[in-house]
């Protein structure tokens, strides 16, 4: 039993020193890379043809709930959207379908309408790739998210409508 | 108090028997649309060209757990996979951009190798719109859905390849 209970002792040091070395840098801007966000529900999807990419939009709960609600103008604070994207890819089966390719992305708005009060009530950060590079090289950043939301700025900065649900 | 307490028994029993109404009729080959599928987790997502129309691709735990894993060939028993399908629509600022429209239809497929040992392995079933409508008149209507799924059967008669998530 010593022996077994040492065993899973260091097992569980080395899984705990790998989840750390993994967890990926913040933000430029000091955002974290949301936790769980794999187990987020579905808010929407899109599919940029100038991207030649498709988005997963998802929400925490709080952003769910409101999106399920009808309650998005403005979202509540505490609403973080992710957004999802692959590169496009003919399904080798089926060639009139569009399916996910490799994984471009990961990005997220976090609403909080006094810390962001400089970025329409909005956090803005992105991870490249698989492996999660922080997307920017300083806080400025944050400019070229907000060039192109402030085309929907009367959707509270929004491009996504939550899908239709039963 | 009392006023108020019958007041709220006769709400709760007026909910009761809208939600019993409201609980769509099963499927033709008597499966029933299953429970809170709409939280659950994102599996992959596809954009039918030739059906002008997006979906998402959901699963319950044990799917996800199996696509998480790369234990898909088989999907183990007790998996199922849900397909939200909605009409395209142009994303009105943003026209290279096409997001979901009308809800068209949500889908399952069912893994029980052994109950649906005739339809390789799973049950099949939709149904349709906003009212969610059970589709086909009879048990026959599972033969559409080989039909088309037997281009896949070296795949386990499923088109929906996991996406990959960092």
């Amino acid at each position: 039993m010593k022996l077994i209970s040492t065993l899973t002792l260091g097992a569980l040091l080395a899984a705990g020193s790998v989840l750390a070395t993994e967890k990926p840098a913040p933000a430029p801007n000091g955002i974290e890379l949301p936790a769980y966000y794999k187990n987020w529900r579905v808010i929407g999807v899109s599919h940029r043809q100038d991207k030649e990419s498709m988005r997963v939009i998802i929400g925490n709960d709080t952003a769910v709930n409101a999106a399920r609600a009808g309650n998005t103008k403005p979202w509540p604070d505490g609403s973080i959207l992710g957004k999802l994207a692959w590169k496009d890819q003919i399904h080798p089966k089926w060639e009139a379908a569009t399916v996910p390719g490799e994984f471009v992305h990961a990005e997220f708005m976090i609403k909080d309408s006094a810390k962001y009060v400089k970025t329409r009530g909005w956090g803005f950060a992105r991870w490249l790739g698989m492996e999660q590079k922080p997307y920017g090289t300083d806080q400025l950043f944050v400019q070229e998210c907000l060039a192109c939301h402030d085309q929907v700025k009367d959707n509270d900065s929004v491009f996504t409508h939550p899908v239709p649900l039963p």
